[in-house]
């Protein structure tokens, strides 16, 4: 197999695998791109994703960043493996105000077990990006095991 | 004041600032216990909140994990006081399948500006609990900022 | 084997790894108690392990809750398996001010490969234990590695 | 004062107050590098320093970690503020093998109060750097609080 190839079949299969992740569609969020070793996932601001006083709730945050590094590690795995995380952390450093927001998980240590990611959180004003959160986090590369494969 | 009135106007702060959580709507998220320091929230199985290999979500349940670990920190804090979400670290300990899910937030320590709380995640199965996951939270008291009150 | 002599060479085990951690007897710590998912270790405060407004440095506080977390997941790991830390995350709850210092380490969640620990490390001041830091970790089972062994 | 003086003013500050780390000085560490937002310590290979496999201990790697992420923040703070670690997690992403090794800390987002930064590890062979942890942690200033002073 040419590398062109494989990188095709690798996308495809992320974004097939992003399809079957009801809740991403739920909140309406986008797989922009997938680069090895790096995605990018994308939402726009909605009332029915904000906490208590109007920003994007933590947990949207975190989903969208706990996907992008998923994916980023899936995409350095070899084909045979699912990808499940087993620990993240995210700093909140400003409010979610805005009205997009991207997410970019990126490749840190790839492993056969366990891959590490750093992802960050940007919401997009006009032309802006302000970084709003920053993820620290484990994946870990599961073959074999019924039902976890991506 | 007396301290019962005191415990009841702490729980109805908590229950409307939990009303006003979109996103907890959104997801069907409930309130279940609110006690000086601890914290329950509940939520049933519902496809709209899996991810592709049909557990819930880890942003799913981050966001339980998290709303129970700001509350749990507001349950302790001054009436003047709303609560933000400084960091937090999840752990994810076995795949989230079940068909009820309950995180509970927990005060370690109370201080001023910060307070830090634990939360564990739990899988229902008939009279069965399974931990699933755990998170470590930093939660930041906030007074005197605009559009920030709980 | 009886689980009585198990227990005595788990614990025979894990005493002789921690003789061999250089940097344990460098700082002085001690290892207090051995149960099967639960260790502790001490230390005693020493002016050479204090940071800058003469609080035992974090790393300090770090080193022996890694420790007594690391060695908790050992003490359920079978007993080809060596012990690597993957992360762990530190909350710092109070200055590290006392005479004397307890860290302990709980199994949360073993697994095969992976073991989730939650640490807690204590300031003694007479009978009073004043909790100062909070530790979740992961650990990982190391097989058949040359070098890793323990 | 102009900006030159200012710059001078707060790298002194710095290396009187790393000097004042016993812990640091116990193992030998190194302020290498004081830039504003950013900062370097590095430490050579010492038998006392290793964990139970002959690599750096963990405790030792998260000590230079938090002290690069703990100048970094206070290389951004007003004159008059300490610096205290509020949290800090630490992914080990290869064992720590090597004769010297570097860590790095950079402000990632400055606040009054509190100050996200990132730290990198890397063991150093010859001329090649090898990542071998990553850190995201919560620096706090405080400002009034009597032996909190750097």
């Amino acid at each position: 197999m040419n590398p062109a190839s494989s990188l095709d079949e690798m996308r495809s299969r992320i974004e097939e695998s992003f399809l079957r992740q009801r809740f991403m569609q739920h909140i309406g969020a986008e797989l922009l791109r997938v680069d090895p070793g790096e995605v990018e996932i994308g939402i726009t601001r909605n009332d029915a994703l904000l906490q208590q006083h109007g920003f994007l709730h933590a947990g949207v945050v975190s989903a969208i960043l706990d996907s992008a590094c998923g994916y980023a590690a899936l995409s350095v795995m070899d084909a045979e493996s699912g990808v499940l995380s087993v620990e993240f952390k995210t700093n909140l450093l400003a409010p979610a105000a805005g009205e997009r927001f991207v997410a970019t998980g990126t490749v840190l240590k790839a492993g056969r077990t366990l891959t590490v990611c750093r992802g960050e959180a940007f919401a997009l004003d006009g032309g802006a990006r302000r970084l709003i959160a920053a993820m620290q986090a484990t994946m870990m590369s599961v073959r074999g095991r019924d039902g976890v494969r991506d």
